[in-house]
């Protein structure tokens, strides 16, 4: 299997794709996989986890770095930088394996060749910091400029985020502080070059970068090679800090902080390493990785390689460095979706984690119980109780989301969406997450930690939901938004209530965990314990859960058996405007039974056991032709389920799509004249979730790992390894035999 | 005062507009004010109550009868006409005392000038038949042929309704069949003319038409008086018929039933009558209804015209000829709005009847007891109990609301609206009239003959509506709108819970008559009677009805007070499109507090007994601005609470346009190319009770009439008569003193 993806040639209407395609991270930060000359007009960014900012009426979204690793080439007083100068031969490689990126491109000039190779890596070991080797061979007596240094103008879609970036040079390091708009928080880069060859050295500052001149004349066919180490700090490293609140802090003090001589230290001192020792550690570090988590499929490289350069995405982004971040839908590739943390994390990523790493599954969830007074606060916004996550959870649990998220392309208004207020799954998703982590890993650690009353407060938010009918019995939740975004202000939706009942039931579950003293007594006492206990019961066993009808086929929402039935091509050739919106209360799918994405199948993958398999075959058949999969969160549920189904065949383009969804492109990169695209970390998860639960077939019964294949055809061999209740398992599967190992 | 209104000059652009204005009408059918030469192109109609047809996607709309009137003029060959011929003079004048429309119009011709007078009246005696007289007077000696039959290509909306229309000549009677495309209704024209001078006569006959020309040579300045008997009759006068099932029923037979001898004889023999006899019957009528209901008003003729020629609308829409027939939105002046009946009748202009002629009050409420099995058909329609009335009801209670009510501008697409199926509040106006009608007649007549039941059925309905937030204790009613119907989809909406509430409390006091043997036993036995008083004393008791916040104002539905506070100025001014849509999901006004018509007023004009003076001021004080008035019913609303504010200056305006609705023209009459013209009786409704509840404050209290008058300053003295509990009183207010005497 080749670990290594390339792209031979040069073409400048792939410069967006290949920013996501080729993009490089340590979940500290991404960096867009563009070259090292570009700027913000080829979206290039060093995209921060975590920071937020916010200018005017523009969406709240993350920070991109200054960009320390900002380089390009002056041959003979020329410069020689894509796009504008066309390449005599140009290729790009990511080494996925080891997060590192290549580039090689040789420039035609009128007195000779000049070939630049460079190197990049998100150091995995210190993830403040970016190496980047850069190697200039001409094959005459070229005079060389690398010019080298930060590019303060960054790339934003609804900024500038900065409000002042200053620079300085100090014993040849290079740095800049970006202080932002909202609320002061603060960004610095740095960076130090090192070379062993004899050159002129000029500074270069303008109003927005700081470069350094790096002046030479070359000998015919030598490499001529710049070393340089980027490190990025922030506001938010130290707990972040208000604007012009707290004076105490060091970092918040009216003068630059990398004035100040103890964190100059610490941001300058990593610059000092040597590159090839750093670089190996940082190499084995992916190694370790990927003991952990590589799938191994014989028969299908292409499966193989798809599928592992997924899980290169998601270790990326994964938040290592700290306790209480989460991934973003977007990942680190940019400001899409305002870097928010949306139901993606648990419900689509967070198995791949809990399988191979599940201390990161864990910071994930801590992230949850950490923002739970913002949950708390959403919830009594809208006249709740309890916990009522943030549909797009940025810092501290703000809620991103806006009321207004689309445009009428015909009117140019903004139109009134619910996604903020009326997509109450998003709080079981949370405790979706913290139950499965207890239960994959056997700790309860997060239980105690916060985690429990996280599920208590989700719960009590959903029974503040119920409504009855007035001499009715059942309980029921109106006017929401499933999975489905394009029917909205529904009522009943089975996914929806089905996750309230599970929720309901994990409440349940952790007050009986309670009682018997596995996570503290918590904080009430037994009777006021015991009457959660008997309200959650009751409102799992009344919670209204729509039924198969009499051909099987379970209703999404009250009144969706009404609607027009029609084919999506159908509803698609209805489209006035190729970019209209096909949901809100007039959109071409609002009335039809044509739906965005898996909703009731994401019911019956989480829990199959609630019909036989006979009625899980007739949805699967009955949603799956009327469902547009608008989003890339829908292809693996059906993939999944198939599997279940004993259909692998039908299940594995879903599975491809979902694995691919990065690296083969042609996904909806542009809404008008706004960037949308970027990374799909939840496909990348569900490509995931497909090999493992769907091909693979492994589940957990009685607290024992069990294994029930359905692997493609072309499939000979299968190998992967997974965490379960503390210890490791290599899983290894063949057409005859599937073998469960401790390892 | 003038009980005549006068067009001088002939305007064609008033064409439409005239033909509301002019109106005459009898109940049975309305006859726009057009001339006798007018065509469908001139929007002529001979519109009939309570019958109806549809023909394919097109909207359900009340039929317009063959013109029997049709007449034009030829002189010397040429045909003297409007609005082709321009005429010398020309003067229309409506007899609105006696429900009598004259034109006079004088054409010059080559030889010399010839005029045209002729009146018309739809008989109040006879509701069958027309009368009219046409006169054509030279001052030379002119060839005239008077041209005059029936023309059968009538004007229709979503026509054409009549899959074919036979004619025939018999004994010097023309007669026309026209057969309904949906349900095979007949309806058929009959006409007759008698003349005194020598003439030569020759039928004409065409594809659409039947026609006699009357031919004869003019002395000058000699009248030729044409006297011209139309008789109608349809297959609704005898119980309708459905296509082709009913074939024992005479009517239903194949050959048309005008050949039969019977039917023959009742439709033509009507037109034997002598003109001048039957027209003093007519107006001998008509005077004696103002006898009744005339309103003297004295030092303000202005006022006192528009609000008398307002309840000569409504008599000329009465249903006085068939018990359980109700009064249309736009009365019997076109198919506008389907020819339906809305809570319009029983809100707005029910009190008229109540107080001047009790027994078209009751026809009004027996048209609800007799479709209460639609009302619960479509109750049951969407999933609710009891009786769900129609909000555009046709015959049988059918509900001729589409679910896509308004078309969008932008995009021609139909848009989805909700008011069929959450405007819940119709089936409270069914309840108040019923019981208006009880309490203001004594007369348990009404309750006796299905009225009890229909009061029951529709509390089974708000019953089956409610919900209660489980461990809450409050009812709501989630997802309706209110009579504002910008703003959709709202929960507790003021208006409509307090008018759930208040049905409840009429079925406990239905309950109760029952139980004191007041109006029969019921269906139920005692134990059954019992509970439901329980039940629905429990309802009234428990639904929630909004309170004033700290301001005194009463929100209008939960969320309201949140919502963006501009101008109506303003949100008219964010208008894309002249004729784009205020409401809906995305509308101009509804994310603002920007309201289409009065919704809590007319709650607090119920009930005013609900709040203490102050806070119905400061409500009022409150929504007034904030409201468009885009619907006529909202005028009278503030008009009347103002009046019992003690604000008669502020109620004026209001009243004066209610009054004029009608007279001085200027509503919305196009929307795009489909006309929405017609005549206002429910502003007229509420004209009357701003003049007889608002400004004379005309109440009942402890089973007695009370008197609180607010005078507009230049109204020296007031009078008017109205029936209470079985008696007329009369009731005279001057500055100085109210006297009410019993008649």
């Amino acid at each position: 299997m080749d670990w290594n993806i390339r792209k031979k040639g040069y073409d400048p209407e792939e410069i967006t794709w290949s920013g996501n395609r080729f993009l490089i991270g340590n979940g500290y930060m991404g960096i867009r996989g563009t070259l090292e000359e570009y700027r913000k007009e080829q979206l290039t960014a060093v995209n921060l986890a975590g920071i937020y900012d916010k200018v005017g009426d523009g969406w709240r979204e993350p920070l991109n770095a200054p960009n320390g690793l900002y380089t390009y080439l002056k041959v003979d007083g020329t410069m020689y930088r894509l796009p504008e100068k066309e390449p005599q031969k140009h290729e790009c490689e990511l080494d996925y394996r080891h997060g590192i990126f290549r580039r090689e491109t040789l420039f035609r000039t009128p007195r000779g060749n000049v070939a630049v190779r460079s190197e990049k890596f998100a150091d995995a070991v210190n993830v403040h910091r970016i190496g980047l080797r850069y190697t200039v061979t001409a094959d005459f007596h070229a005079d060389v400029e690398i010019v080298t240094g930060i590019d303060g103008d960054v790339w934003d879609i609804h900024g500038p985020h900065y409000d002042a970036v200053e620079f300085q040079e100090k014993d040849g390091i290079l740095s800049a502080e970006a202080i932002t708009h909202e609320k002061g928080e603060r960004v610095w880069v740095s960076e130090r070059c090192a070379w062993n060859f004899p050159a002129e050295v000029k500074l270069k500052q303008e109003e927005n970068e700081i470069l350094r001149r790096i002046i030479f004349v070359t000998d015919c066919n030598t490499d001529y090679t710049v070393e340089k180490w980027v490190s990025v700090y922030t506001s938010a490293d130290i707990g972040g800090c208000e604007k012009g609140i707290d004076k105490e802090n060091p970092i918040c003090k009216d003068e630059a902080f990398y004035r100040d001589e103890a964190f100059y230290k610490a941001a300058t001192g990593c610059l000092m390493q040597d590159y090839e020792e750093a670089k190996k550690k940082h190499t084995d570090c992916w190694e370790k990785r990927w003991d952990h988590c590589e799938v191994y499929i014989e028969g299908d490289d292409a499966a193989m390689e798809a599928l592992n350069y997924s899980l290169y995405h998601l270790h990326c982004i994964a938040p290592r460095h700290k306790e209480g971040l989460s991934i973003a839908a977007r990942g680190l590739s940019g400001q899409t979706y305002k870097g928010a943390v949306f139901w993606d994390t648990e419900m689509f990523m967070l198995d791949f984690f809990l399988n191979t790493e599940p201390e990161v599954a864990k910071s994930l969830m801590k992230y949850r119980i950490d923002t739970l007074p913002g949950a708390r606060k959403k919830a009594k916004q809208y006249g709740y109780e309890g916990a009522f996550y943030a549909w797009e959870s940025q810092e501290g649990g703000f809620d991103a989301c806006s009321d207004y998220n689309v445009t009428d392309v015909f009117t140019g208004r903004p139109m009134r969406t619910f996604f903020r207020d009326k997509q109450y799954h998003i709080s079981s998703a949370v405790v979706y997450g913290i139950m499965r982590y207890t239960e994959m890993t056997g700790d309860y650690s997060l239980l105690r930690e916060g985690g429990a009353e996280t599920v208590l407060e989700c719960a009590k938010f959903y029974y503040s939901l119920l409504y009855k009918r007035v001499g009715g019995d059942r309980y029921e939740i109106l006017d929401c938004i499933g999975p489905d975004e394009y029917h909205e202000r529904i009522n009943n939706n089975g996914y929806t209530n089905r996750m309230a009942k599970y929720t309901f039931e994990s409440a349940v579950k952790t007050v009986s965990l309670f009682m018997e003293g596995t996570i503290g007594a918590g904080k009430t006492n037994e009777a006021d314990l015991s009457s959660l206990e008997t309200k959650y019961k009751d409102a799992a066993e009344k919670i209204y859960i729509p039924q198969p009808d009499e051909n099987g086929i379970i209703e999404q929402f009250e009144g969706y058996s009404q609607l027009e039935d029609v084919t999506v091509k159908e509803v698609e050739e209805r489209l006035l405007h190729e970019k209209e919106y096909w949901g809100g209360a007039y959109g071409v799918a609002s009335h039809t039974k044509v739906i965005k994405q898996a909703d009731v199948v994401t019911w019956l993958n989480l829990f199959p056991e609630d019909f036989p398999e006979d009625t899980l075959k007739k949805n699967w058949d009955y949603y799956e032709p009327r469902t547009e999969h608008g989003s890339s969160l829908s292809a693996c549920m059906y993939a999944i389920l198939a599997c279940r189904l004993g259909m692998p065949e039908k299940a594995y383009p879903f599975f491809l799509k979902s694995a691919s969804a990065d690296l083969a492109g042609g996904g909806k990169e542009w809404a008008g004249l706004v960037y949308i695209g970027g990374t799909h970390p939840a496909a990348a998860g569900g490509a995931y979730m497909t090999a493992v639960k769907g091909f693979a077939g492994m589940y957990i019964e009685n607290g024992a790992i069990k294994i029930n294949p359905h692997l493609p055809d072309t499939w000979k061999k299968m190998r992967f390894q997974i965490h379960y209740s503390g210890k490791e398992y290599r899983i290894e599967i063949t057409k005859d035999e599937a073998v469960i190992l401790p390892m």
